[in-house]
Parts: C-alpha cells; structure tokens; sequence
C-alpha cells in the first residue's frame, strides 16, 4: 500500500503531501515543531473528503481533521501513521441570504473572512475570537467555540443551523437546515459541533445571522468586593434589557500587568483596585443606547456596586479597552513560562473557587504568579499561571499546576473546559466534570459513529 | 409474569395503575378514547423510574413517557401491550438559584407552575405555549418546544443547561450542568432533547433562568404586501437591537375568523389588510423602550412597510391582542373539523408556498378554508384548513389534505415540524424534509442507544 500515490489517485496530484513535506509544516499555531502524518489531504469538496475517508476506513487507517490549528488543547495532533485531512482549500462561502438570514460556507472558511464577507449585507455573525483570522469555521464548530459574545449570542452550536458532514466510512450527511425552527427528528448536527473531530469530519455549514448593530457602549469599571461584581452583572444584565453583550472580569494582577510597560496599554483608572469589570452593550439607537447605558452604571455607582469607571467616548476608546483585555501575551513577555486554563465555576463559587487555586499553588507548586480573568458574565474564567523556565521544566509540573487548577473545582461542579475543549490536554481531567455513566454513554456513541476508532484517535477519552 | 404485581413490587401499589384504571384516562388533552396500557407506573423518583425501565427491558416489555400529554402528533400514543412510565408524581422543583439564574426541576413539573415559581425572584423562564398550564417541563424538553417566543429566547433546546436520564437499560445519567460554557466531551443532553422519548426517559433538568423584563410593548399592524411583512421582520429586529420577542403574523382570513362573532375579539384595525402583525418588544427601560418601539413604527410607517397600526397603551391591551393570535379554537367552534398543521418555511418562500398550498387544496381536496397563521419571525406557519364533518369523513381525506400542505415544499427544504414533532402523525412525511442518509444516522442512533427498541416505539421513524 502507498497512501501517498493512492490519495493522489483518487483526488489528483498536488491534493496530497508526503511525509517530507508534512514536516515543513508546524504543528500548530501554538506548536513550532514538525507536523507528522503518513500523508496531508488537502480535499476541495465534500465528494473527495468522503473518497479520502473511505479509502482510510477500508485500510483501517487512522484520521486527524485540521482546520486552522489555532486549538489550545492538542486536540489537532498527529502521529507519524495518521493520515491528516485539512480542509484548507474548501475556503467557499456558498450563498448568504439576507432576508432569510442565513449563510452557507464551506468548513475551511476562516472566521473573520466570513465576519467580512457579511458586512456589505448589513449582517454579523457574532462568534467572536482572538484566532479570528487564522481559525476556520469547521474547526469553530468541531470545538463549539465561545470567546467574547457568548452572553449575548450564545456559543458556536447557537449559530449553526445545519451542517454537512462525513462519517467515520465515508458516508455524507447533509444537514443543511436553515431553519430556525426544525423539529423532524433528531437534531443530528449536534452530534459533530463540540466532538472534537471524533464522530465525522464537518465539511459544510449553514448558520445563523444577525443585523448587524448600530451602536457600541462600553467602560471599564473597579469594584471593591467580588460580591459587588456578582450583583453588576445581574444589575447591568437586567437594566440594559438583553442587550450586555460582554462581561469581562479582570483581577488586580491581571490588571496591572496590562496597564504596566512594557505593555502598550495604560490605566484608564486606577490600579489600586481588587477587580476590574470590561462592559459592552451592543445596540441600534445611537441615542437612546448610550443614555441608557449611562443611566445603568450610574445606579450601579449610587448603589455601591462599582467605585470607579472608565466610561468609552468613542470607537477607538472601545478598541483600548479590548485591547487591554486581549494583551494575554504579556504572561510571556519576559521569558517566563505560562500555563494556560480554561474552565467555568458557578459564579457564586468563583471567589472561593480562586482563592482555593492560590492557596493549591502555594501549597504543591511553589513560586509563581497566578493571573486571573475571563469572560465572568458566562462563569468562564482563564487561571494563567507564570514561573520561571527552570522552575516550569522541574519534572511532573505539568501536573502539579494541573492538578492546582482542576482538583479545586470538584465541590463546585465546575467544567475543567469551558471552551477550549478536551483533546489531548485535558483527557486526565474528564472525570473532574463528567461522571463515569456521562463517558460511558460517549463512548456508546463513539463506537456506534466509528467502530473502528479511526477518527482523531485518542482525543477527549 | 405479572406485570402490575411485579411494578407494585418495586415502586408501590399505589404508584401502578392497572389496565382497567388506565381505561378510566383519556389518551391526551386533546384525544378523549380511553386510554390503554399493560400497566402505569407513576414513579416518584429517578432511581424509581429506573427500576421500572430496567424490569421493562428485563422483560421485553415496551414503553410509553407521559407528560402532559398536550401534543399534538401522537408522540405518547401507547397500546395495550404498553407499560406507560408517567412522570405526574415528579413535581419537585429542587433548586432556584437567582446568581447563577439557573434551576434544577424534576421532569414533571408544569410549564406554569414552574413560571410561577420564578417571580418571587424577578426571574423569568422565558418559553411560553398555550399549553402551559398542562405541559411538563419534560415534555417541553422530549419533544423540543417552541412557542410564543423563539425570535428572542430559542426553543426548549436553548433553555436547557443540562438534564438526567434513565436510558433503555434503567441505566441513570445524570449530567445537570448548570454553567453556560462546558466544552468536557460530547452534550448529551442533545441527544434527549427533541427526541420524544425514544432514546431514555428525562428524569430531571438543570434549566436556564432570565431576568424578568420590565417592559412589554405590543401593535397591531396592517400590511398590504407580503414583500413587506419580510421587511418589516427586518426593520423591527434591527431597529429594537435584540429586545424583539415575538413577530405574529395573521393572513387575512384568520384575523377577520378572530375578530368576528362568535369569537370575542373585536377588530383593533380594519379587516381589510391582506396581512397582520402582532408584535411584541420586552426591556427593562420604562421611559426610554415606548418611545423606541413607537420610532421603530413610525420609521415603518415613513418607509410604506406598514399602512395600520394599533398600539398598546397598557398591559390589558397587550393580552388582548394575545388573545386574538390565540383564540384558535374559533376554528373548530362552528362543527366544522380541522386539520391542523406545524411547518417552517424560509420567509423569502412563504408567500410562494402558501399561494401552493391553496393551489393544492383547490385541485385535491375541494371545498374547505384555508386559515394561516403563525410565529413568522422564525419562519413557521401554522396552516390550519377546516371542513364541514361529512366531508372530512371522506375516505383518505386526511392524507389528501397532508399531502395538499406538505409536498408543496419540496422544492423549498421547509420543516414538516417546527415545533410539534413527528410522533406517529408526521412518520409519512419525514422524507419531504429529511434525507435517507440523515434518517439511516437517526436509525443508527437509536439501535446503539436502544437496542430492543423498547422506548416509545414506533414513533419518529
């Protein structure tokens, strides 16, 4: 068998590389070392995705999808056998109906092609995300991915209306319903958005749009107590009528170090406080938005919830103000070594919750400096935690600040991803959230999708 | 083998009804024949219903869930050869908590009831059907509920966080999730939601809660064009930047049928619009959300969207026009018989695939009357014809009037379910909008998930 000459066969000479040539290419956006694979199909349909799965399933040949690899979980490695499918070439986004408001797109779409092809149409799609321009909208949905709007709009599986996708045998599924409404049977898309490229390879999608707003409100706010950013969310969530469209809590250390050079950014307030809350409301009432935007946080100030507040002037003063949010790569700046999470507590937990993680490093890891932020309004938050590089190459690291960050979350029912997903990274962590009759049901249905365990092998379970 | 004896013998004899007691039910809200089984178990906790499941599938036996039994497509029919599991002792709601907006209910719990129990804490469970003083909470989840106000909230589907379920086996998963993002392996709940009962029995469900909103803003609005009631969905959803809670839309012949004695309601407007909205807006501005929905109308009105319009000046006035859009019993009030149907269309095809339908029926069925209506802002029509009795007793009546409402769209991948479900009603017509590929996926789904085909068999597919 030569898997190589075979594909070639099957959907043309420059379709597929070699070994050779799969090691010029990294491993991921995250990972500069080589890509291996005993071939790289680049497919430019559905029909030639499901020949390529076909002729693996009848070699018993293992699978791994790739779309923009910009995954912070290993969900996307490969070994030297697998055969990796990227989808990089199936880059067509197919109709976009404005009335109906709904598009179609091929899975190798990047996010923010997609996010611009839509603008002329006075239409969003409101999945939004740092990876905005290199992660595509297959891998978007293989993952169910959240970032910044989730409060608003929901994740990725809110947005997709209908999917097309290839089974473990080749077989294709088109689910290209643009309905809003579709009870006929069972909701089979959400077997493939979040699963990670285990049980089919998504190949096309039909999703959701939305007028686009008008408007853009924003401010950042200090809070003395974490109690009060529990009760402003819940104040501003309710005042502005639905229309809160980002919550982003930022803790002290977090705060300074993103308004401190060598960080571009600087204060909009001071720095003295113990929390810092990123509000956004998007509408479309240039007037009446901003006055009730305003109103909504002056309560909050008459009430005591918040002390202070930035309140934006302007698009570019919004633009600051995310700017700040973003600048995570500031944990690295200095030679430090990160370790990244992402997990969700109920947020009447959080603050037990972090102090629970602090107390856990001190304990089991030693020195280090824990940053904490997230997207608070969704019970997502981001433990980051720097230490020096020959403390992060002490033996079982890893595994102690693993340990850190999961183990806590036990009592609270806490999610070890809130986003990112499982892949390889988290797999050791599962049963923190998921007991052992919810992992035995996916394997049910990993064994029914794919007997032969051909699909991204090894990945979630 | 005794089946009555045998079930008394597990959850009591009290809690197993036998044969000639179940005769004394009726099949349903809207089915008065007496109602058979094998026996009805009324378990009153999830480890009960899991004993009873796990006899049933010890014993061969098939089973039937009940809820409120308000459905309308023979999705909970059960034969004397069934054992009903009815969940109407599972009324518990276990948990409220107004941080982290959500609750944990047993899966019998009312629709109502459970609203109800929301305002102490001016939290609102934002699905509503008219059904809701009967419907239970997990029903609404089997069979995916729509209702009143999907343009803003979603379906059922979006409401749940997480939920428990005893599969085939009696096996229990519990898997209440209450956080928004959990990306820990495959959503299960997925699988159970929208399935009607075919693969595990919803025990308990973690529900997602919403602030109550202050506001309410309805009209009333006439239309001559039905290019304009698509741009009037456009405008109004745009201009009130996500607050829009529901876009109704009358045809003609409905409106005059409700405005008209017998009914109560008496015309807001003229009766002579070809097409009628009745919109609703939600927020929690008092001051500010009048004057916005009475600009967005007025905007409406400048651009010849729209050529009538009544506006609430009070709440009283906003259940009277709820109690227009649903006083659809006028329909069957004059001994005339219904057909009443459940479909979704993309809006840019309505007013094509209506003018069809009528084509239909005047070339296949004869003399009757086509009534539409429906929650246009998600693209689904309820197109309810009704007959004199004699000739809806006509042999093959029925099928010629389904075949009348859903071949005609085919061509355009309409939904014969938005909302209610296939049950036993719609089985003929699966294939008009889903493919053999996604049925054979159906298919597989439900032999891996039930092999002995014991739950709630035969319906679906």
């Amino acid at each position: 068998m030569n898997i190589v000459a075979d594909l070639r066969a099957l959907i043309g000479e420059n379709a597929v590389l070699p070994p050779e040539v799969i090691n010029e290419r990294a491993c991921g956006v995250w990972n500069p070392d080589p890509l291996q694979g005993a071939a790289l199909a680049r497919p430019a349909s559905t029909k030639e995705v499901s020949q390529v799965v076909k002729y693996c399933h009848d070699n018993d040949l293992t699978m791994v999808t790739h779309g923009g690899l910009t995954g912070l979980v290993h969900g996307a490695d490969a070994v030297s056998t697998d055969v990796i499918i990227s989808l990089e070439r199936m880059t067509a986004i197919e109709s976009i109906d404005p009335q109906q408001r709904c598009a179609i797109a091929q899975a190798g779409v990047k996010l923010q092609a997609f996010q611009e092809a839509l603008e002329p149409y006075d239409l969003m799609f409101p999945l939004d995300l740092g990876a905005r321009g290199t992660a595509s909208l297959g891998g978007n949905a293989a993952t169910n991915a959240g970032g910044n709007r989730v409060i608003r709009y929901g994740m990725m599986r809110d947005m997709v209306l209908g999917l097309e996708a290839v089974l473990a045998d080749g077989t294709i599924v088109t689910s290209l319903n643009t309905l809003i409404k579709n009870n006929t049977g069972y909701d089979l898309k959400q077997l493939f958005i979040g699963s990670e490229g285990t049980l089919g390879i998504i190949t096309r999608l039909s999703l959701r749009l939305r007028e686009a707003p008008l408007t853009r409100n924003m401010a950042l706010v200090g809070l003395d107590d974490f109690d009060n950013v529990i009760a402003l969310l819940k104040h501003m969530d309710k005042a502005l009528g639905g229309t809160l469209s980002a919550f982003e809590t930022l803790w002290q250390p977090f705060y300074r170090l993103v308004t401190t050079p060598p960080a571009h950014g600087r204060p909009p307030i001071s720095q003295d406080y113990p929390y810092y809350v990123l509000l956004e409301s998007q509408g479309a009432d240039p007037d009446g938005d901003t006055n009730r935007f305003n109103a909504s946080l002056e309560q909050a100030f008459e009430d005591g919830l918040i002390v202070d507040a930035a309140i934006s002037q302007s698009e570019s003063d919004c633009e600051a103000f995310w700017a700040l949010r973003d600048d995570v790569e500031q944990i690295f700046n200095n030679g430090m070594v990160p370790f990244i999470h992402d997990v969700s507590v109920p947020v009447n937990k959080m603050a037990q919750y972090a102090a629970d993680v602090q107390r856990e490093l001190d304990e089991n890891v030693g020195e280090c400096e824990l940053f904490l932020f997230g997207h608070l309004g969704d019970g997502n938050l981001h433990p980051t935690i720097r230490m020096a590089a020959d403390k992060a190459a002490e033996p079982g690291m890893k595994k102690r600040v693993s340990a850190a960050v999961y183990e806590p979350m036990r009592p609270f029912n806490g999610s070890v991803s809130a986003e990112h997903g499982i892949g390889l990274e988290k797999k050791p962590y599962l049963d923190v959230s998921r007991s052992a009759e919810e992992i035995g049901l996916m394997r049910l249905l990993k064994g029914a999708l794919d007997p032969k365990g051909l699909l991204n092998p090894g990945k979630i379970f």
